[in-house]
């Protein structure tokens, strides 16, 4: 069976042979350019095990799952315009390097590049496929309306945060591997389990993503810690923070979010310790590893043998054990 | 068989009863704006005009050609971005009335809508459509991208302007005449003939617009008169002119060209005699009569009887005989 690892590199090989076109350059240099900056090419990789799982021929998984990473890629760079992100994968974002302009028009060239890659697979599943992509693709979008939404609203509910990181992050990871299935011509309910799996997996690790922003170890989360806590941002901690503090506590929790000018070491301490006292960093690892376990759940519910399952589970044992 | 006029009308009330979505508003919102907002429905009307020319259920039809309606509506909004344009069909830009984040997240959404019209044409023949579909968004991207490029460039030729428009303007009228002819189940050589009517008849109409800019009655062509001269546009007309236009005439076109401040009337009377003193009026009009001769030429070849190719025949005059 085909591991996680060994998916990423086939992925980043194609990329390398992948040539879009060349003019206007204005349009097509940025798209080449988000690709160059790499990533870790999980979506895609995920489109293969799944094919791989089913017993499927990885040739007719492959443009699909390029599609997929393409898809991902032009949601970067229009999110970028859209958040006014500075960098991107260490690099200057699309927007910054070229300007406004380019980004729109280059990311929208990009996602018809996605789809050109997305109809190469087999025209028996081709409605099939796209019908998942384009339910997941317009989802996505939703996702990133509702955390833009939220920036602007000081009374977000739990409830309303779990649906927006189910739209924003963990839909696309679970029709990666819906499609990979259906592309394999695995069962309508082996399918569907495997976007309960992705699915699942994805809130986890957006959950494990807030958690480790507060507590993780900066050299091994690889970014700083507490940027999460500086800007106010409404994860799960702060909106369980927000919901569970009473009296004095709530009365510093909402000191330092309104505070103006502090020091940020100050700030990140305060708020680390507030979370603490609440039980919040056990309450996050605790939610997180309930859906880690839901995807687990949907795993062994999947009909095959389970020997087939086994890259899949190493796959889902090394994100819930990272520390980064 | 279906005039443009009763297809127009069909698509409209098929509008009028479209629902797209409504939560969250500001990402559906914009779209039930833009098209509220009318416009002729040209280019869904073409799918069901060739569609039924050769015969084909106009259900089968009616998604996919709302689908490329969808998409024209799409390209306007990150369009009107680009350009900063105020105004659309008489009415604030999207976003000029929320503003630039959400025109480009809503005009996303709406390209993934015009997607999942597309996507529902019969499987036989969905990827025969949606590779013409594709091929032609990027083509349309490539045109918008080639049209911003002249603006800060001093040495567009004819051909590259002719190759500009093709892409931005008329391709997307040829794909619309291609696919519904290939849902009707037309062969290959007759919907390749109706791509190539529509793309002659697209250039045709674009430089009619050219020329009505300014040789335009008022009245009649419903703009103002002369904008593209006050605004330097790089038209069939301007760049004819300044290829042609030689000594005290080329001098006199580049003062007013490089003018700071001018009066606007003046202006334009005096860049409208120097077309006129280069015959450049004629000229427009007879490159428009050629295009919109081999748009016949192509509908001609086309192998069905001359009766079912009455509607689109008359369709072609009314454009070519148009003053507005």
């Amino acid at each position: 069976m085909l591991s996680i690892l060994q998916a990423q590199e086939i992925i980043q090989s194609e990329f390398e042979k992948y040539y879009i076109a060349d003019q206007p350059s204005e349009l097509y240099d940025p798209i080449n350019y988000i690709l160059s900056l790499g990533g870790k090419r999980i979506r895609p990789a995920l489109v293969l095990l799944a094919n791989d799982m089913f017993g499927g021929d990885i040739d007719n998984a492959i443009k699909p799952a390029m599609g997929v990473e393409l898809f991902h890629n032009f949601t970067l760079l229009h999110d970028d315009i859209m958040d006014k992100a500075l960098l991107r994968r260490g690099n200057a974002t699309v927007h910054t390097k070229w300007n406004d302009n380019v980004a729109i028009l280059s990311g929208d060239a990009m996602f018809i590049k996605a789809y050109q890659l997305m109809v190469q697979c087999n025209p028996s599943i081709l409605s099939r496929v796209l019908e998942i992509f384009n339910t997941t693709s317009l989802g996505v979008c939703e996702g990133q309306q509702y955390d833009m939404n939220f920036e602007t609203r000081d009374d977000v509910t739990i409830d309303e945060y779990m649906k927006m990181i189910e739209y924003k992050t963990s839909i696309l990871l679970a029709a990666c591997l819906q499609i990979g299935a259906v592309i394999a011509g695995a069962s309508l309910s082996n399918a569907d389990l495997m976007y309960e799996f992705g699915k699942n997996m994805g809130i986890a690790f957006q959950l494990q993503d807030d958690y480790l922003d507060i507590f993780g170890n900066e050299a091994n989360f690889g970014k700083e810690i507490g940027k999460d806590i500086l800007s106010n941002k409404k994860t799960f901690l702060l909106l369980k923070a927000l919901e569970l503090a009473k009296g004095e506590t709530k009365l510093q929790l909402e000191q330092w979010i309104n505070a103006k000018s502090f020091n940020t070491n100050e700030k990140i301490k305060a708020i680390t310790h507030i979370h603490k006292s609440l039980g919040i960093d056990k309450m996050t690892i605790d939610a997180s590893n309930q859906y880690f376990s839901q995807a687990l759940e949907a795993l062994k519910k999947v009909n095959l043998d389970e020997n087939k399952k086994e890259q899949l589970r190493l796959f889902l044992k090394s994100i819930q054990e990272r520390n980064n």
